[in-house]
């Protein structure tokens, strides 16, 4: 067997301790005689599964009294219709920061449910910086200000949380959840498809302000009401339960690695490793982001020469790394370094485009 | 490691030999490097896999042309809501043939989105019979009729398909496809949560008629558009990579064990087995559900006397027999007899309640 060192931007790489640990336990889990898989959501086992993996995310997020915590499905793309849904009645408006891809679609999915305002975008610069906080014109008695922390295929991310006075902030944290620590009190709504930072696909994880869920929305079934699953502990219909098991083995892993602020420190190290070389390679790599937006989790960075870019994915396949090549809206390359990925793969990765750059510089 | 006779409701056994093959791929699947929950769906290993899943699907089921298979997610509760979202208006109506829990709860979450009419129910029977046919009141001008063939909680099912005409049938079959073959070509609509004969939690599959993915619907978000699921093939949003991987093992098993037909030989034998132990225990044991409505996949039962219902619980898990308490709406017991459950289980099982009935006779 032999594991690459794994940059795909999701469903992405998982820490290979949790892996081991699925895979001894996959036909006979907790001396239950079964497969987590093949066990009631309802029965005594899954349920203390569950509530353990709850109670180490609001461990690990330091979430704050009065915030519920639910593991739903349908990616953050379900989300983004569901949110207006709950949070906002049909004459209703909201505001959307938009700087990428991701939060173009919240917007698109929107729509249908409120009056969508896009109150800032970066598109002007093809995302490649973040817009500058005083251009944002908010409307006053929105719903909430929706934002995107982290764009994973633009690369472009958020430093610090902006100040968005009173109004509900709403943030799709897919792409950078638990990889450092956040103040969870300055969020209304904070929501994660799992498949990056938490666990394997078809699993959401969203941390949601009580009041919040107070909110009436408008008449819908009860299955896309939050308030409802709420209510049923996220139970309202069977989980992805095995999403939910390797997200509570994955929030354990991150625990011992010393929980987010090591992790931080470590994702920092990761980047600020890949930035370096990329900067110091004398033009051969480029980073298009505008440095203070540069994101942690996801790096896209060009060649010098896009004729060297097949070379480069095929010679980079060869000696193990996988899934560099950049998302087709953007082109080059993209390195995602979620937490799973560790520091090694960075520096093995590094070494091999230093070594590639005397290749064919 | 011990495996139990699991006789879970959903999420239900599956298939050992696939587990075991899933747990020997977990780390490193197909040469990939990664573990199929680390791809990027998008990659032409995972399209392989998907591809190849759904070509078994068809063939199991001798899926006749026109009809557009999709992998969801939200169980069947949240397609309760998007069926009618999907392929009604509004102003339109459907109707529902309510025979047990889960038909109850497809009309509750389709109310919202049309006039969802109660054609037939048994629910004046406690659900342990079948409405006949003949005392249907079926709406001109409905949009779909909606029925549940196998009821899990209550135990009933139909043998047959019911003839609606030329109103398109819509069927929740999460709790018996792959039973047994059908006509799929009787059917507008084939939906199933995957927990019980498919794979783990967290993923639908989907039969559609193609006319049907044309109906306009309403003003909704995409995400929710089962034609936008069809345009890009499941891959609308990130699929439940796991579930759609473990879905596609599941098929090849069964295209192992002789396909359907094999299945629903084995299947007669199982159920006839249990209800033969249940009808020759001279009372001890009893099923409540009208014969000819009794389902082949979940089998609730009485003991003569329920003082003895917790005993006959504790002794059946000391004896290795997983998950035979019944839904708490039904009482008694229910031991659910999915694919993955062997004959030498049923066997096994039987041998146990005639010792049960002997001691505590």
């Amino acid at each position: 067997m032999t594991r690459a060192w794994n940059f795909s931007a999701g469903p992405a790489a998982l820490p290979e301790a949790v892996l081991r640990r699925a895979q001894q336990e996959l036909l006979e889990w907790n001396g239950s005689g079964a497969s987590v898989m093949e066990l009631s959501h309802r029965g005594k086992r899954f349920m203390a599964l569950a509530a353990d993996a709850e109670a180490r995310l609001r461990r690990l997020l330091d979430v704050p009294d009065g915030y519920t915590v639910l593991f739903l499905q349908g990616g953050a793309t379900q989300h983004f219709a569901q949110i207006p849904m709950n949070l906002a009645g049909p004459e209703d408006h909201a505001d959307y920061i938009v700087t990428g891809h991701w939060g173009e679609k919240a917007v698109r999915e929107a729509a249908p449910y409120l009056d969508a305002r896009v109150a800032a975008t970066s598109v002007d610069t093809d995302y490649l910086r973040l817009p500058p906080r005083d251009a944002w014109v908010l409307s006053p008695g929105a719903a909430y200000v929706h934002y995107t922390p982290n764009e994973t295929i633009h690369g472009v991310a958020f430093r610090d949380i902006p100040d968005v006075g009173d109004v509900p902030l709403v943030a799709d944290m897919s792409s950078n959840i638990l990889s450092e620590p956040i103040d969870v009190s300055r969020f209304g709504l904070i929501y994660a498809g799992a498949q990056k930072n938490i666990g394997p696909s078809g699993l959401v994880v969203m941390i949601m302000r009580d009041d919040l869920l107070a909110r009436a929305g408008r008449p819908m079934a009860n299955i896309f009401r939050y308030a409802e699953h709420a209510a049923n502990d996220s139970m309202l219909n069977t989980p992805n339960t095995w999403g939910w098991y390797l997200a509570g083995l994955t929030f354990e892993w991150l625990e011992g690695q010393g929980g987010l602020a090591a992790m931080g420190q470590t994702n920092a190290r990761k980047a600020g490793t890949l930035y370096g070389a990329i900067d110091g390679s004398g033009g051969f790599y480029r980073s298009p982001v505008d440095v203070p937006a540069r994101s942690r989790m996801n790096v896209p960075f060009t060649l010098h020469d896009p004729a060297l870019d097949a070379a480069f994915l095929a010679e980079s396949e060869d000696a193990g790394f996988l899934a560099l090549k950049g998302h087709k809206a953007v082109g080059g390359m993209r390195a995602s370094l979620y937490n799973a990925v560790p520091l090694d793969a960075v520096n093995e990765l590094v070494k091999f485009m230093r070594d590639f750059a005397t290749r064919h510089g």
